[in-house]
């Protein structure tokens, strides 16, 4: 049941351990990025209502949070603001307000939070992050290759193995609507229907495209070819009459070989069924699935035409999106860190200072160390305290330490106590640490 | 001129070296939190409404950002969903709604994004970052002494050295108020004046206690004991007879005595005249101050009623918070990071492989390595290309070096170029690395 004190509906609070698994994540896919030569971009929570408002459709748009007016103007109940949907929008932005200052291409990954006003469910926020990697300005084949292999190794490093990469591209489409004779007109729908032959019966799409209008035959053909063992040699016969058809197919074997010796073969297919739902994608495409897992838990493909219809400059643009949210929720919790390496007790007002003095010791050796800040005199309660904070080792200094100067190092695990000069205790604690 | 292009008023977009900067900064506060056992906090970006309202008094009100209702709502003109204006409400919700789950004492931080309305102007932003250090559930000054340190060691491991810490007590202030004899009604009031002293004359700040109901004659006093520079001597004579005056001079002694070993003698003075704005402290505040830097960069205190205030649990709290866009803003800007160490040709579309293959062998080394994106086959461009993205080598790999199996490595300083067997690569780029 909510409670008053829960965050808003479909966000979330994340404490310690939520944020050093998700921080984990973001780190691991920077480096990734970051070895490939994208650079990092950063973008505000919010974006000007009409730089946001008409990109995203009609559905989209419904889920924008719209930010109210200030002060005077707050009356009138209109927003001028809204949070960001995406983070593609704010690239095109970014692509024409600082042209020339970019570099050519201009590699750049984004990891931040979005936010829609989705009905939030299992899974579905509104607020989550998004993590995108894009090169605008490169109409070359090896700016798709290169945004799949980073993706790629960003998956990988993140301990995904189960994963495979589905290639396809829109002009192998394209090529398929010309062979198949299906006029311009219903191209996008038949391609809308192909779309769910991961979901639907084959017959069921079949159908459904012959309700678009094809001839009933022809659609059962085409959902045959697709879906058979060998649609992608039976796909290579069948575009050979078309331009388009061959051009793509050079684009996927192109993309094929490049990968080829940083994708293991066994993780990526031509997949000439994979269409992606979204209507801008003008050459390649890829989504990256796991078995068990519905929907994709990454994806991309050249964008052409995005940019500018975004309102950025024209300039030709691929990118790739990481399902970071989804990836999480997929990868083993793992055991959540203790939250400290050394626990200092305080015996007393007067031994404080000595206290605050051991702890400083640790934390010069590299071990993340605190006092007890409770009000108890008491070791017993000293040592719980300890032992609730998942500390490894506790320091004793008590009237007896502070007279012979030797501070008690309490092994948590083993209960093994020893006499440690202070001089010493630096040394002795990192190499107690080396120990594990 | 504001162009369409920009960012919304008083927020900014971050390119790679601002990126680079900032979260090398978060990254070092992060490091030092979690080195004295803070664990991080995230939470959403947005609150519901009435979780932000009535918190900030009626002036912060007006400056929260409030986000419309959604679908048949939007017409209402209503807010439900506000920015978070800080970090601290978010804290007292958590505090509330997972009081239980917490450690206690519970010492959390939180560095992230805040929204504010306020009037843009010079470094004043309407979206920048917040960083707090708090401890809930201790009332011992232990905890304020440490928290006071891990903010020190932030700013002295950010690369500050001449900044000091003025350090008070909310109890020596009330035992000044009590020994000269100001009544209760008009306490809170001298004191606002009294926190004038570094911006305005003496003589009118005691002119304004006049106005506020004080003999003149005492105003006088008051002021002279305050400014003279053994004011910690004259307060110490003065509070004797005053019970909180004393056992605020003892807390501010204890502080002193604490961070003794940890933070030098000389940044930290006991400074009678320093107040802090805002009511709500209870014991030990602190402001950090650097020299030709108006305002404080960093500040603290325990607030032991506050959380509850805010809606949260009746807990104990001292907290502080380091001004991390002035410290930002105060640092050297240092040379950007060139954007990739290893440029790789692609001599011709027939080669492309091979030099994907390159960029991964050096990516695998450690190095931050691309292939050539653009359309030239001309080597020149390439190289052009090369240096104009601070590549400290460049890999050339045209016909020639696919006949003999040997990779040319430029020296994009020197222009020294040498053959490399592929095979040796990887090893080659690792120690011509660690040569620098």
């Amino acid at each position: 049941m909510p409670s008053q004190f829960d965050p808003p509906s479909g966000t979330r609070d994340f404490l310690a351990a939520d944020v050093e698994r998700r921080e984990h994540a973001f780190g691991v896919i920077r480096a990734v990025a970051d070895r490939y030569g994208f650079e990092p971009l950063q973008t505000p929570a919010f974006e000007r209502l009409d730089v946001l408002l008409g990109k995203y459709g009609d559905e989209g748009d419904k889920l924008v949070f719209k930010i109210l007016r200030r002060g005077e103007h707050e009356a009138t109940g209109e927003a001028d603001l809204a949070l960001r949907y995406d983070l593609t929008v704010p690239l095109a932005r970014v692509a024409a307000a600082y042209g020339s200052q970019l570099p050519v291409p201009y590699k750049r990954y984004a990891i931040g939070s979005v936010w829609r006003a989705d009905r939030p469910g299992k899974d579905r926020y509104r607020e989550f992050v998004q993590c995108d990697l894009d090169t605008l300005g490169s109409s070359s084949v090896l700016a798709d290759a290169e945004t799949l292999c980073a993706q790629h190794d960003a998956l990988a490093e993140l301990g995904l193995r189960d994963f495979t990469i589905q290639l396809n591209s829109r002009r192998v489409l394209a090529g398929l609507l010309e062979a198949f004779g299906v006029p311009e007109t219903i191209g996008t729908q038949v391609l809308i229907s192909l779309d769910k032959l991961d979901k639907m019966a084959a017959a069921d799409v079949a159908a459904e495209l012959a309700d678009r209008g094809l001839d009933l035959a022809q659609a059962g053909e085409l959902v045959d070819m697709l879906t058979a063992a060998d649609a992608p040699e039976r796909l290579r016969v069948a575009l050979k009459q078309s331009d388009a058809g061959v051009a793509g197919l050079d684009e996927v074997d192109t993309v094929l070989s490049l990968v080829a010796g940083q994708i293991p073969a066994e993780r990526i297919a031509f997949t000439p069924r994979m269409v992606r739902g979204l209507s801008y994608y003008t050459g390649p495409i890829w989504e990256l699935v796991a078995p068990g897992v519905a929907g994709s838990i990454g994806s991309g493909g050249r964008y052409d035409h995005l940019i500018e219809a975004l309102g950025g400059p024209d300039v030709p643009g691929t990118g790739a999106s990481i399902g970071v949210e989804r990836i999480l929720a997929m990868l083993p919790d793992g055991a959540p860190r203790p939250r400290l390496d050394v626990a200092v007790t305080v015996m007393g007002p007067a031994l404080a200072g000595e206290a605050f003095g051991l702890a400083g010791i640790a934390r010069a050796a590299g071990l993340r160390a605190s006092v007890y800040l409770g009000g108890s005199g008491k070791l017993g309660r000293q040592l719980k305290w300890a032992s609730d904070s998942g500390a490894r080792w506790c320091l004793i200094y008590g009237e007896r330490e502070a007279e012979t100067g030797l501070v008690t190092v309490r092994d948590m695990v083993s209960g093994d106590q020893a006499a440690v000069p202070v001089a010493d205790l630096g040394e002795r604690l990192a190499s107690l640490r080396a120990e594990g």
